[in-house]
Parts: C-alpha cells; structure tokens; sequence
C-alpha cells in the first residue's frame, strides 16, 4: 500500500495510472476506521483497479462548537485495517497542504436546510469544498459514500450534478447488527436496556415501508406509525422523524418517486440516526 | 472536426479518449471568434494530441445591465474558423444544458476587487462556475487563456490552485498589431487619429518595463511616467493605471518578484485595456 502526503505527488501518480487505463475507486474518509468504512472500502475493491482512501479531518466542516479539535485519530490502526480491506493507496494530507489558498467559496443552497443539516450552518459547505478538492485530486471513476448520512449522499451527488464531476457516486447501504440496529461508534454507550429498545429504529422504517408497499401514499400518516412504534417500544426521545424526495430532499405531500424517511433519536447518552430510501414502483399510466 | 451540445457525450467521449493515453488541450471561448482565440487554438494543437473548444455565452458572467442578449454570435463562422486553427472537438451546449441544476454557489473572494473586476459584481463568480463545470467536461490537461484579460488568468489561477484541478493554465501573450496596439473587436471604433496614437499605450508599458529593468523600483513613478505619456501624447482619457504583484494581484510598494502594470484607457467610442506581466531579476543574495 502506497502513502501519499502531498497532493502534487499523488495527483501525479494516478494521472498517469488513469492514462494506462485503470480505473481508480475512491473512498473519502476523516479516519477512525470502522466497519462502515471498510465496506465501502471493499466494495471499491470489487469494482476497480485501483482503490484509494483518503484520511483527512476536515476542519472546514466543523462548527465553531464542534469537535474538531478532540475528533479521534489513529492514523497507523487506521493503515492497518485500511490495508487489510484492499486499499492500494491512502492519501494523509495536513491541513496547512489542503488549505494553502482559500480565494474560491463554495456554498451549498439547497438539501441542507433540512434533517440533521439544518442544525450544522456551514457544514456542508465545508464538506462541498473537500470533496471538489478530494475529486480532483484523485480523479475517480467511483466515490463510494455510505447511506447512513444519507443527506451527506444527497449533497454530494447535487455537487457532481451541478459542476459536472465525471465521477459516479455509489451509494453503499448501512451496515447494521444482525437484529438491524444501524452500526455507529456511538452504539457503545447505549445501556443494555436501551441496546435492547434501538433496533425498533429500523424496524419500525421497514413496517413503515411495508405499509406503503401495501398502499399508504400520505406522509403524515407514516411519520405517526413511526412516532407511535418508537414511543411505546423505547425509552427514546425523538428528534425528528421526517419525510422528502431524495435526493432532493423537498417535502412531499405523496410517497410517489425516490423518497426518504429519516429519523433521529436521543437515548441517554447516544443520539441515533437512521434511514430508509424507498422508490416507489412506477404507477400504470394506462388504464384499460 | 467533431460537435456535441450534450455534456454526458462529449464526457464520455474525452473519458475514453484519455484513459488511451491521447492528451487533451482546452480552449473555453464565448465564440464570435477572433485571432485571439486562434491563436490560443494554434498553440493548443501543437501541444496536445486532442483540441477542444468550447462556445458558450455563459449568463452567469454577464451583470444585469451587461449586454448577455446583445452579446454578438455566429456559431457558423465561428465553426468555420475553429477548423482551420485545428480545433478536433467543439462543445456547444445551450444554456439549459449547462444549468439544469444550481444548489451549489461558488464565489471568488481574491483577485477580484482591482482593475476591471471592482466594477463588475459577480463577474467572476459566474467565471469560476462555468470554468469550473468546463473543466471537468472536457478534463484538459491544458487549458489556454489570453493574457489580455491578465485578471481573468489570476483568478483562474487561484481556482486551479484553491480547487486543486489536475489542468496546467496556460498563459498566452496578447495578440498585438505590427506597431504594438493589443488587438480587440473595439478597435473598429477607433476614429483614424486615435488609431495613430492609441499603439502609445503598449509603448508606455514597454518603456516602463525598460526604466524597471534599469532600476526604478517605486510603483508610484512608474504609474506617473505611465499618466504623463498618454495624457501628453494620447487624446484618451484614463481610466485607471495600476500596478499589483501578480497573479495574487495584491498592492505591492517594492517593483520585485513577479507583478502586471494594466491601464484602461477611454477613447471617444471604444475603452482600450492592455497590461504588462513583468518577471523582476533575482536580486543578488550573496554580498561578498
């Protein structure tokens, strides 16, 4: 496994590997690697002739209040286990190489002003701006970003759509404990009462989309079945529970179309998010 | 030659073209064709394997009393003209192809603010999104720009640099008449004695050039013998002569390192602008 610190050298590098022909798989991370990662850091493998990982946290994404400075790192466990899923380079910029010059502003209008987004001013603009560096940069065929931040997929694909990027987003499902509960970092600080509870997050977002499959069209109505499921099952308070076309992320009166329903819950020591997007089947347009 | 309107198309095609190893120049244009632009396409063709042109009147550059409507056009000529210079691929995309999304806002915060750029608002943010969306169209290796619009390249120069593009810019020195006056579509409008004084203004600057190499090294004097030649031998009125280092194009008070005198000057139906780049000798470090 190759390792890279300096953007000349690695742009470099894979210019010339795309001249030759290969096709290069990225996946952005911020380190910290865990399961989720390393799917989409395997599936990459499958798909590609080269596969590269970036590491960097970003500073530009993180709120004045946020964890910039404290986020967890561990760079050589990180190269480990990078390795071991099939990487064949890791980019490890400094920030001071990242952010030499800051005369363009990026700023995203639109998918952000809703579910976790709405609470993070400047979040993604932060996150617009490294992944327009990160894509030019690597110059990949395929970005792999997993659906857990499901908003963060939505963003990013409008990016490519409205500038043009010749990458393919892959959007890679959440990766979830086998009773379904979404794998998070933050899962360890659930008491085993609650552990017990959290799984009715995805559940009640799979009865969910059974009852539209069976014919529920009105949002209001699934948001309550949820509402109702995770009051009575857990010992959750909700955050939200909300409903848009994805992956524009607009309200909807109708679950017709690409939609998705998200929710967030606050345990006692863990706040969860969850996600599922459902594409309704394509009505019959002729009626004999 | 080759023709698409369609972004996906003209992707795909230079996609495979590079992944064969063909090298690709860029030459964007708002078309209406001058030797300008040919000259920027002849260079292209003797240094790529592939040249692209693009003809685009981009809405996004043009301020709301600027004359988008008005701009002229003449895609038949202009086609006619871009074989001859050895143009391979032209890129016409209408104006809906180009915007069909826009939750991302990009907005230039250097390099903006002088010369020409101070009267134009949002000028150069609609520059960088169309140049931005362009080079990831075409992925040119080398994208060619005229020095006479010197601003213009700096603030490319800063995208390339902040955005990280994998494009080398290259920078093409004005095209000039034999005695020296930059060529321009406004020199039409020249009455026949302003044609015979307007050459004063590449003069100035290249006697200035001259007075720096033999030592001057005070903008302020260098800006007053500029004033006085026109104003002595030139009935144009002056609109601004200034000098910054360049490309940051920040205000400089030593005439050292790399730095542009440009001016702007009135005459009675046509603004003439011209500029300068000049690279200082390094001084002697050593003092023995």
């Amino acid at each position: 496994m190759k390792k890279y610190t300096s953007i000349s050298s690695i742009q470099e590098f894979l210019v010339k590997e795309k001249r030759r022909g290969k096709t290069v798989g990225f996946v952005p991370t911020m380190g910290f690697l865990h399961e989720g990662h390393l799917t989409l850091a395997q599936q990459a493998r499958r798909e590609n002739d080269i596969v590269v990982m970036s590491i960097f946290v970003n500073p530009l994404q993180f709120g004045p209040n946020e964890d910039f400075e404290s986020y967890p790192r561990n760079p050589e466990r990180d190269a480990e286990l990078a390795r071991s899923a099939g990487v064949d380079v890791l980019f490890l910029p400094e920030a001071d190489e990242m952010y030499s010059g800051s005369s363009i502003k990026m700023h995203v209008t639109e998918r952000t002003q809703v579910l976790c987004g709405s609470k993070r001013e400047g979040h993604f603009d932060g996150v617009v701006t490294v992944v327009s560096k990160l894509f030019n940069i690597v110059g990949p065929d395929n970005a792999y970003f997993g659906l857990k931040d499901a908003q963060q997929v939505a963003v990013i694909e409008g990016l490519v759509n409205d500038l043009n990027f010749p990458v393919n987003i892959v959007r890679v499902p959440t990766v979830r404990e086998d009773d379904g509960l979404a794998k998070s970092s933050r899962n360890v600080y659930l008491s085993d009462s609650e552990r017990i509870e959290a799984p009715v997050l995805n559940k009640s977002l799979k009865d969910a989309e059974r009852l539209i499959r069976e014919g529920e069209a009105d949002p209001g109505r699934i948001i309550s079945y949820i509402q109702n499921r995770i009051s009575a099952e857990t010992s959750g308070i909700i955050d939200y529970i909300e409903i848009y076309s994805y992956p524009e992320l607009t309200p909807i009166d109708q679950l017709q179309g690409e939609f998705i329903i998200a929710l967030a819950v606050k345990f006692n020591k863990a706040r969860l998010i969850d996600n599922i997007i459902i594409k309704a089947a394509q009505e019959e347009i002729h009626h004999v």
